[in-house]
């Protein structure tokens, strides 16, 4: 075919794929309107089985769960393992006369949980509220990211009862360890290239806009993740006795922390940004037409200021960060003693944009440790080694992580997607990339495929917290989305 | 009498005073011996009693304990109860002819405990165990400070056995609430004003010289606290979708804290210094002539630097400290979740030094945190508060605290009950001030009584923490030092 014809025949198929689209996108709904009783049933019933992915019964338990519930549908599944894996839970639907081959990515495990944090007390109990007349679910991966699985198994479901014919081959590929750093994926990927390749992969994570709008990412920061402790006394020692000459370990990572930014949040670790690729004028340009919900944000989350020095929300989010997710030091409140503690602990993520390799970004938090005159080491240190030098930090980087990554939008791919999701949602907010982050990189590399990200979930889910939910509103819009991505030609 | 006539009488009580003080202590010494199981059951049976000053049934349950522990001597016992205050257990010996009151001091409370942070998981389970040969016993309170009332009650037993006559009116003062900041102890006082009078008290508690040597201690610090909370977003966030952006209040507090010292631990807050009365001669003294533990101490705790820019731990004791008790956001370890904690906390407490106020102080932190651009609250703060100030930092400031005491060492009773308790322990080490903190400053106030504090505690005894103990010798011992004071004229 010459390019004049390859355009007439990509016009063609978006034509008719627009159309697909909006037929299905009403069957969704007029399934999900006579059934909500029935799917919401199955949706609790599936947020019932706790799914951390350390607790390897229950993840079976979710993984076979999720095998029946293909099952059912009349999708062939099975359960794909590598080594140590949590399994993947895949399907696969293949159509006559298929072209292209889309694959939908998901996540079955959730967070860890502190159920006291809780409002329930218990996670995986689902409870359902109206919070300002908006009813949402409350528990574990609700949003984040069994949502996005029901949404996909009930656009089938609406689909098959409408009689609308796939046109596509579908691939489903529910992982179940995501939160736990995706340790294993890849190996998944690389034993089973043949099931997991297809044209597309659409990565089915995330929230969508804060202005509520849909949104279409087509990249996700990478991440990696370190702990850093400090050390004072080997026990912890009466504050009278020994203040102002045992060191202090909470000041002394306090200090060490405190340079690690400037007041705006810019991160002061030399070659922090060493690397990063700038965003396209397309890029930029898509940023420049999202909507703004800076001012919304910062009042409903209680913020007196914000980080990175007065630029977009969206735009900071094609930096890379350094943040802690929690200090801990001997005790505070009620629970606190007048002592000088033994250690103080930092858990840190990194966040990574394209550009960045993960394990030299943990490495630059190293190096810049050791600049601060402590001594670094891997293990947790001994007694002889707290004495012979007169700062230890031991840093226990996380052995996994994983690259950003960013699919350009002017692929025809990108472009079609954006038109479908358009025709069942409206005009897309249109996002270079999502702050969060999910394992695409090693995706691209095994498989050479693009991928592009479509998430459902309402972006103040609580996701990675306590009380995680999801407006049902969300559930029910993403199950119509979902529907008119399964019937892409 | 002229001068020249009181000291010789004064020479003539030292050296009785003296004489009497070996016999009392041969005489405890030997009842103790024959003694020891029937000790350790007086004394284990009192740890079994719960005694964190909040919880009113238990401290009630040791107050009433401890009553008849006194009446079973013979001694005219009663609770002396004001207000709200914990009962303090008062004890009273009247002795014929005598000239002078000698009053004991210690505290039957203990500090609050985390049961989970035990070897034992039980901290009112009293445990005996031989640690590098010497035998110890692990219970909260073990060393602070039920073994400072139950070395005074042997002393009686042993003194009874023997038939040695008190020469001076004995008084026991057992407070109930000094881990809480003895909040009502100068109403107590000033109620009781004619029942605790006396001619010197005796703080029987603390620890010994680091060497194992009796000290005693001219003073103690003064002691406050406060607690520093500083926000993020009201709920956590994810650190993906919003890093960058949303403030990180472990930052924050990281970075208002570590401003706070220098790496040497010197205190930046401005004035925290102004106002400390230099030591006297006869005190920097006692202090170059006391033994030097620092090396000992710094390998024993694992140290690879200490505080203090190279001055003696006993001299950094004479300067005021500022240290963080604990630090808490969110989680560390498994638990931590790649998330921006919405608070960051840390409990604070300062020691004082003679010429210091405790109001003062913290006024002087709060200034600090208030010229680091925060809008600083003496109470939770709303949402509209947080939303209008760039930084809102919660500062909760005890609403108790005490100053530090020096009582000079050239008094003739400082001199006396040097030369006593050297006459039981030998050479005594001499220190104008402990680094703990006990209330004497409403006791000087109130009664205009001197303090003279003779610690019995072994240095090692985590206190403060899990797994207090005390090592048996210096129970043994402390029974011995204290018939010698309980006789003295």
């Amino acid at each position: 075919m010459t390019r004049q014809l390859v355009k007439l025949a990509l016009a063609s198929v978006f034509c008719c794929g627009v159309v697909s689209a909006q037929t299905a996108k009403d069957a969704a709904r007029e399934w999900r309107v006579a059934h909500e009783e029935q799917i919401l049933r199955e949706f609790t019933g599936l947020l019932s089985i706790p799914n951390v992915a350390e607790d390897k019964a229950n993840i079976r338990r979710n993984a076979d769960t999720l095998v029946g519930m293909l099952e059912q549908r009349h999708v062939a599944a099975k359960l794909l393992v590598a080594g140590d894996a949590n399994p993947v839970v895949y399907g696969e639907i293949k159509t006559a006369g298929a072209k292209r081959t889309i694959v939908f990515y998901a996540h079955y495990d959730g967070q860890p949980v502190t159920p006291e944090e809780w409002d329930s007390k218990a996670p995986f109990t689902p409870v359902t509220r109206a919070v300002n007349g908006e009813t949402r679910i409350y528990a574990r991966s609700s949003s984040d990211d069994k949502a996005a699985i029901l949404a996909q198994l009930t656009a089938l479901d609406a689909l098959q009862a409408a009689h609308i014919p796939l046109r596509a081959n579908l691939r489903f590929v529910w992982e179940g360890e995501e939160e736990a750093g995706s340790t294993h994926f890849r190996e998944v990927l690389e034993k089973y290239h043949d099931e997991l390749g297809g044209d597309v992969w659409l990565i089915c994570d995330g929230p969508v806009d804060q202005s509520g709008r849909q949104s279409v990412v087509f990249g996700a920061r990478g991440v990696t993740h370190l702990e850093i402790t400090v050390y004072g006394p080997n026990r912890e020692l009466h504050s009278g006795h020994y203040g102002n000459w045992a060191p202090n370990p909470a000041m002394m990572l306090a200090q060490l922390l405190a340079g690690m930014k400037d007041a705006t949040g810019r991160v002061l670790i030399p070659h922090f940004y060493d690397g990063v690729v700038p965003l396209s004028a397309l890029e930029k340009q898509a940023i420049a037409d999202a909507p703004r919900n800076e001012e919304k944000l910062r009042v409903e989350f209680g913020l007196g200021h914000t980080d990175g020095g007065g630029q977009s929300l969206l735009a900071v989010l094609n930096e890379p960060t350094l943040n802690i997710d929690g200090f801990s030091s001997a005790r505070t409140g009620s629970k606190a003693n007048n002592v000088i503690p033994s250690t103080a602990t930092a858990d840190i993520d990194l966040r990574l944009v394209k550009g960045l390799d993960w394990k030299t970004q943990q490495q630059r938090v190293v190096d810049y440790i050791a600049a601060q005159g402590y001594f670094v080491t891997g293990t947790a240190p001994d007694k002889a080694t707290l004495v012979e030098h007169p700062r230890v930090a031991f840093v226990k980087l996380d052995a996994v992580g994983y690259n950003a990554v960013r699919t350009p939008m002017d692929l025809p791919i990108s472009q079609e997607v954006i038109a479908v999701v358009e025709s069942a949602r409206g005009a897309v907010v249109k996002l270079p990339t999502m702050g969060g982050s999910v394992p695409l990189e090693m995706i691209e590399q095994t498989l050479r495929t693009p991928t592009i990200t479509v998430p459902i979930a309402n972006y103040d889910n609580n996701q990675h917290s306590a009380n995680e939910n999801i407006r049902l509103q969300n559930l029910w819009d993403g199950i119509e989305t979902m529907a008119a991505l399964e019937t892409m030609e």
